[in-house]
């Protein structure tokens, strides 16, 4: 995910989240929301996962002015037990009715000890690991979801049935979150994109062409496939039955991206959990026992072509770090792209 | 899963399950649990499931003789929250802590939407489908997870240090639970077995040598890899830090396989939930929208190779529907250490 384009400018973090602010409210996005939407993508650029970073800025401001994303949403419960929420987002942006779900179900599990919250008539959220880190950084284990646009075949099929279905969870460690958040399918159709500018062939285990076979050229692709066949399958299939048929919103191919239709909100589902560690052990001893796994885990022999074995979520914390110290790089095209929407909004972009 | 073998006797599932029991009970189990143990292991020959079938009467009741199996268990509720308890098995079967526990969650999360329970101080469980079978069948939405033996390289490494860490979820069908049970590493060690046995090759993406090369000699098998590499690693992670780190149990390499020593129990945790559907939609809509998401994927175009799309769950349904009618099919050598078990104990072999 990490990768610093060539002839990158380093942007500083906090500067680069003041302006992705203020080009959402300039695009007509509530303070509150804008600040929170701003968050979750200098976050991404900062955990090193660019592809969910302010690249999107430009789609989101457009949805906004399209008409596709309630730009002053009334996020609400709709319905609550002891361990169980449903919050309507109100057709704005994801990110903020999947932040409210997680402060709620981590609210709910202080007391019960765990909960489940769904949030239904939401847009794209940015990246699930945003919000299991925010459980994580609370002492809970975090967990989160969310369907997508069809571009991954069934197991044993030959078209797009379910969207690339992401789950994270997230672990309170010592250091850093243990974090994991993977598509369900073998790969993201960015990377497929990638390989056709760069004139590259793909693996056969990553997508299929219009006869349902493995492709290796990226100029064939129809579907991606599911992780492991049967497996991501299933996977994918619980997260929507979970985002889309529990929470009776759309589903399957019905689910659409964030470059389909600007003009209509997406009606997403995603669905979170949060658990806490006290309600099963004391969270020093969890820390603590956490913190030996992980020096397990690191202290196992590194593999060929491996110079040491990382811990899930280590990774983007280093990243972090040092995105934090060095600031933010962005390729020449992204901090264009940024310039303009600047120009457009009235807003100076900080490089 | 599912295969015939040649020469196969067909048992009556209900005459196998009680000679299951009988002969748990002259290994000297307690009634109710070897009603219990019998129950999982011939459900699963039903599903088609013949590795965690009657194959693994023996190794139990060698491990109630020897032991490391406590044959009358006081299975207890340790702590309780609105959504959150824990069970300790008291070193008994892991199959009746766990249904304990399933059965725990569900009466919790009626109330409270949804709960987790974690067991510790358990032996191997069988199935998790059994598990979240029982929550779909009564309408919930089961999760079940487990630990097991070091077998699968991290990510990145060369030595084994996390189990297959299998995870499974249900979801309440209309006509069969729609059941994803799969380990996080690619395949399982019984399979590199099966190949070194018949004197095949095993694809390089199952497992590594003693170097952390993959290798397609099984003679070489170190260690299997994680599913889909990072994806893979970080679900086993996080099945062990709910199982082990978060349980106060043993985790990583300290975790024992089934087939060590039989004379201690094996002290392992399990973790698993329960969503009440009806805390978020009603049962019938769920249904409904489940069976047209099921009826919607059944209908794309098989792909090269298929005859046709299948559901999570649903060879082993049919696989059960057909053993339920025509007997559960056994090999020569199952039908042959039965027998053995049943001279020894004195129970007769209904075959």
């Amino acid at each position: 995910m990490k990768g610093t384009p060539e002839n990158a400018t380093f942007v500083d973090a906090a500067a680069l989240e003041a302006f992705a602010a203020s080009v959402l409210e300039g695009a007509g996005l509530d303070e509150e929301c804008a600040d929170v939407v701003a968050n979750t993508l200098v976050d991404a650029n900062l955990r090193g996962v660019d592809t969910h970073g302010v690249v999107r800025l430009e789609p989101y401001a457009e949805r906004i002015e399209s008409g596709g994303l309630n730009p002053d949403p009334d996020v609400r419960v709709e319905s609550v037990r002891e361990a169980a929420a449903v919050v309507d987002g109100d057709g704005g942006p994801g990110q903020v009715a999947t932040l409210r779900a997680m402060e709620g179900a981590i609210t709910l599990a202080e007391d019960a000890g765990g909960a489940f919250v769904g949030v239904r008539n939401s847009n794209h959220f940015g990246t699930a690991a945003y919000y299991t880190n925010v459980a994580a950084e609370r002492g809970y284990i975090g967990l989160c979801m969310t369907h997508a646009g069809p571009n991954v075949a069934p197991f044993g099929g030959a078209d797009p049935y379910f969207g690339t279905n992401p789950i994270a969870v997230g672990l309170p460690g010592e250091e850093f979150p243990v974090t994991l958040d993977m598509a369900t399918s073998v790969t993201a159709k960015g990377s497929v994109i990638l390989a056709e500018e760069e004139g590259e062939e793909i693996p056969p285990e990553w997508a299929i062409d219009a006869s349902g076979r493995p492709t290796t050229d990226p100029a064939d692709f129809h579907a991606l496939q599911p992780l492991g066949g049967p497996k991501g399958y299933g996977l994918a299939f619980v997260v929507d039955a979970l985002c889309g048929v529990l929470l009776d919103t759309v589903f399957g191919e019905g689910v659409p991206t964030m470059y389909d239709d600007l003009s209509s909100p997406q009606e997403l589902g995603h669905f979170v959990g949060a658990i806490n560690v006290e309600a099963f052990t004391d969270l020093t001893g969890f820390h603590r026992r956490l913190s030996r796994m992980i020096a397990e885990v690191k202290s196992t022999r590194p593999g060929e072509g491996f110079e040491e074995v990382l811990v899930p979520g280590e990774p983007e914390a280093r990243t972090k770090k040092e995105r934090l110290e060095e600031g933010i790089p962005l390729g020449s095209g992204v901090s264009g792209t940024l310039q303009s929407l600047g120009d457009r909004y009235g807003r100076e972009f900080p490089a």
